[in-house]
This record gives structure tokens, sequence and C-alpha cells, in this order.
């Protein structure tokens, strides 16, 4: 039931998808890299999965451009404001953290707060960028004008499950990548778990009176809503909604993107808001590299409760899976499998 | 039992207390400022109750320096290093911050990395400097080389409860200020409860066995340790956990503060970081503030499930008492108010 696919292949695949839909060659390679973050970290149900489900769509009807220019409105050296202008999200999310360490490598700190983009994958994916030029990245990006998480005590959705990414190098070890959404869990593993027919934890969804939701199904029936980090308001769903809120401000106010709370309909992410910051340590004082290093050993050999159960940081079971999926392959659904082979005898819609 | 004491009275009270003990006049106000503004937001367990507690012994035991001067060892433009030299961290949080707003106001980013600081009080108070600017805020801080709660499965406490704050302007509203620990409560919290012998819901400790621990009193017995937000790996307590190393990471890492991983003994609170970043919007689109109070409105105009407890953004209710408080006067425990006076004749030790 799952195929085996080489690495390059599987981007060349994608990549070739995505440039038969008008897509320019580098910036195809730079999507399809993005999309097979997902599957080649075990994030599946922000990878692959949402080829044919999301992106396609998106270029097929019109959401997405494939061919314009992210265009820059103001710059200010290290702060920069940026149009995404409807280009491929999973694109665009990398130019804007690549832009922001150009600016760094010269200010300390650079700053691209972009409007205009549409859906951009794993967050951690483009946050990362930044750590290939010994730099902290960090990435929130809303969900353009969607609407999905009602606030505590709210009787409507009112926010998109706003992520929020940081990476950081760790030496010569996986780098941390926290790349979370604000809410329990995205959207994406409650779908998996519907398709999969698996239940799913207590904490996770709520019914309208505030009781547990098991049943992943009843969310998109409408039945069950989506709670935040935190999950109710006693153990910190305030928390979980204001760093939703923090997402919506840093990612979206401040570039003049789609906002939740204000969209006309709430169904669409179009026009998502995306901040990429990438700070550079090294110009600030000598040492940190070492410092990162020394920091992130201390966690993986950190005492642990189980010692068959070490302890880790975020990024690094990603990490160490990317590497022997490098190696040995991905592992890809073979259901997925077969709706990329369409795709790419399909051509573009 | 409580004490209703003018706001400039108290103010006037604590700033005379850091005076007496050598902290510059113009310095002592900030610092009373910054202790006072948890008892006028209503966040008491990082307010007055502190003064004797912590503070004062920090200057009478020389752990900080009531004279030193912040002093910038690296200066980019719009990113600076700083060492705040063991300084008021009340006074040195507030400082970075205004400094940042500055470098803000030219570059339209502005970022203080600040080591050397000692406890700076309510993150949030200092993040919403920058709303005085019409700027955003986002003040994170570690906890020195101390260590208070365990990464999941880990055996040994790691990480301080390590603030976040984002503060944001809001129109003529209140602003938008998100001041959390990024563990489900911070201590002070779970100690006001073991001082008045209250339960605490199940959520916020654990044993070592991971079930709920409600005696509040049990974790300074060593007997239950504290939980990230997210509670348990199933609703997200990596994201807590990482939110705690995202602030390890911005707040100490990058200007090189004492990190609670590596900390030699894990008890002091001592070579505290402190990230200030502030963003100036305006300077990349007219509209921002606009936006701003379209957005906060809205929220505080969202559908309620229950009438009576209609929707709010973090730093609402802390507004909302403040304004009360101002006019009326703060209500302070007797106890606490004793010991205001004892402190006031006391003089320096």
């Amino acid at each position: 039931m799952t195929v085996l696919v080489p690495y390059q292949a599987l981007l060349s695949m994608v990549a070739r998808i995505f440039a038969d839909r008008g897509v320019p060659e580098e910036r195809a390679t730079i999507a399809a890299t993005a999309l097979c973050h997902g599957d080649l970290t075990g994030v599946s149900s922000h990878g692959l999965i949402n080829l044919t489900r999301l992106y396609l769509p998106l270029l097929d009807r019109g959401r997405a451009d494939p061919r314009a220019n992210m265009v820059v409105q103001t710059d200010l050296g290290a702060c920069v404001l940026a149009d995404a202008r409807r280009t491929l999200g999973l694109w665009s999310a990398s130019q804007a953290m690549e832009l922001a360490c150009a600016r760094a490598s010269r200010h300390g700190i650079g700053l691209v707060s972009c409007r205009g983009a549409t859906h951009i994958g794993c967050a951690g994916h483009h946050a990362a960028r930044a750590v290939t030029h010994g730099m902290i990245g960090l990435l929130a990006s809303n969900c353009g004008g969607q609407r999905i998480a009602p606030p505590p005590g709210g009787a409507a959705a009112m926010l998109g499950t706003n992520p929020l990414a940081l990476a950081c190098p760790a030496g010569d070890a996986h780098p941390f990548v926290l790349d979370m959404s604000t809410t329990v869990v995205p959207t994406g593993r409650v779908r998996a778990a519907a398709r999969e027919r698996r239940p799913i934890p207590p904490g996770w969804l709520a019914a309208e009176d505030g009781s547990p939701v098991t049943d992943a199904a009843a969310f998109d029936r409408g039945e069950a809503r989506l709670l935040w980090l935190g999950g109710d308001p006693e153990t910190g769903a305030y928390k979980g909604f204001g760093l939703g809120l923090l997402v919506e401000v840093l990612g979206a106010l401040v570039p003049g993107a789609a906002l939740g709370a204000l969209s006309a309909d709430g169904e669409n992410d179009d026009d998502i808001g995306v901040m990429a910051l990438a700070i550079a340590p090294e110009l600030l004082r000598a040492g940190f590299a070492a410092d990162a290093a020394a920091l992130f050993a201390a966690v993986r050999d950190w005492p642990a409760q189980d010692p068959a159960a070490p302890v880790v940081y975020p990024g690094w079971y990603e990490g160490e899976r990317a590497a022997r999926r490098r190696a040995r392959g991905v592992p890809v659904p073979e259901a997925v499998y077969d709706e990329l082979s369409s795709a790419l005898e399909r051509k573009a819609g």
C-alpha cells in the first residue's frame, strides 16, 4: 500500500507537475522541495497529500499565479514590505526568508513582511532556510481570510490555525525547528485521522457545549470546533488564542494581508500574510555557533524518565527521518502516488 | 484585609524604597512602575508581593547593582547587543524596549539583545512601551541559569518558565498585550495558591509518574513538576516546551546570557537574557493603525457563547482593571502593605 520513492525522483516529479502548470523551472523546484518536506520529515499531513487537494486547484482556478513576481513595496534596509502577488506560497515563503537573511547579513536582523501569499506548506521548512546561513529564522503565517477556530467563549470561528516556526542552528546536529499551529493540532492532522477512521484523543476538538469530541470526522461535519493550544481557559487556552493573534498581528496585520476576523466570508485562505524574520547572531558576538551546539547537545543528553525514550528537541525526529529517507527513499501511500502520476500525465488543466 | 492605595502614592512609595537602596531617582520610578504594573492590572503574583521576596534581596545581597549602566557592546543600527550589568531588570527591560523603538523609528525594526539582566517582572509591561510609540513590541526573557520545568520525558528540570510577550496598538481601546509564561502557569500563580491554601486545577502540576497534582504546595516541596503549555505530548506539550526553547534561543542564546540547561547549579536567575524587538508598521505602510483598531474592535464585538461573558483579547481585562485602579486606588493586601511600610523605614540593608 506504500511506494518507496527515491527522494530526488519524487522532487523531480513534483517539480515537473508544477512546471507543466506554468511555474518557472527554478521556482518549481523550490516549491517541490517545500511540498516534499512534509513526507521527507514525516509530517505527511502537510505534504504530497495536499498537491491535488490544495495546490493544483489553486493554480487551476487562478487563485494562485504561477508566474508573477514578488514585488518589494517598501524597502527600509533591515525591514521590507513585499507583495507576493498570489505566487505559490510554497515558493514565496522561502524567497521571503532568503531576502530576510540577506538583509540580516548586513544589519544583524532582517524582516520581510509579505502580503498576497498563498498556502505556504510547512512553516518550519521555510524558517530552516536561515540555518543554512548560520542564522535564526522566525516565520509566522496566518491563513488569509479563512476562519477555522473560535476564540475562547466565542460562538463562531475567528482565526486560522496560524502557524509559527522558529529554526536555530545546533552545530553538526539536526537544527532545532519548532513548527507549530497555534491550535492544539492543525486541521491536517484532524483530517488525516478522519480519512483513516482513527479516533482522536480528547483535547483536540470540543462540541459547542465544551465536551470533548473524539470523532475526527465531526470537524468537517461542523459538529466540533478546534481548540487552541492550552485546551481550556484554566490550562492556558487564552495563551494559545493569544499566540494565534500574535501570528495574525506579526504575519498579516503588519503587511496588510487579509485578516480572518475581518474577512467577508471567512472561507478562503487567499491573501495570506507571512512574516519572515532572520537574526544573524554571529554579527553580534563570536561564539554563538558553539553555544548553540552546546545547548542542543545538552538537551539530547538530558536525563530521561525512560532510557528508551531519550529527551529530544523539536526538529530532532524530523531531521532523523529526513536523513534516513534521503538515503533510502520516501514512503508514499499508493493512492497518493497514483494521484501524482495522474497529475503528471494530465498536465495543466 | 486589603488597603486601597492611590496609584501615585503607591508608585512614590516603591520608587522611594528603590532610591533608598541606591537606585538613581529616574530609574527607581521606572522600576516602580514596572513592579506596580502587576497590582494595577490584577497580575498580583508578579507585583508588590515580590518586592521583599525578590527585588530587595537581589539589591541587598549584591546580585543586582543599583547604579551600573547598561553598555552597548555591538551596534549594527537596527540590531544591538547590550550588557545590562546586573542593573534592576525592572528598569533595564524597559530601557531595552525603548532603545529598540528608537532604532525601529529609523529602520522599521529594532532589536536589542541583552545579557546580564536581573528579574524583569511583568514582560507585558515592557513590551507595551512600544505601543506608546505606535509600534509593536515583542519581548522574550529567560530565567538566567535557573531550571524550573523538565522537558517532556525528562527526569530533571531544564528551563525556566521563560515568558514571552507581544503588545500591539488597538486604536483608542486597551492595547493587545499577550504576556505568558511558556509553562501552563508561572511559578507565581502556583505559589499564590499555596499561600492561600487553594487547590489548583489538574493540568498545572504533575507527579513524577505524570498523574495530576492539585496541591499547590507540592511544587515547592519538590513533589510535583510544572507542566509546559499544552500539558502532555498528545495535547501539545512539545509546543509549550518548544516555545520555552524559542525564548531561550531568542532571549538568551543570541546575547550570550546564562542558559538553564548549561548552568552549573540551576538555582539562580542571574545573568538573565532579554530580547526586545520593536516593529514600526506605519513606516512600511499607511493604514496600519486603523486596521489594528478594526481588528481588535472585531474581536471585542465577536458573537459570544454566553452574552454575559463577552469575547476579549489578552490585555483587555488588565487594561480595564488598570483604568479603574488608576482612578480609584490599587487594592494591596494588608500584609504586603505592611512589608512596604517596613521596607520604607528600614532603608538600605
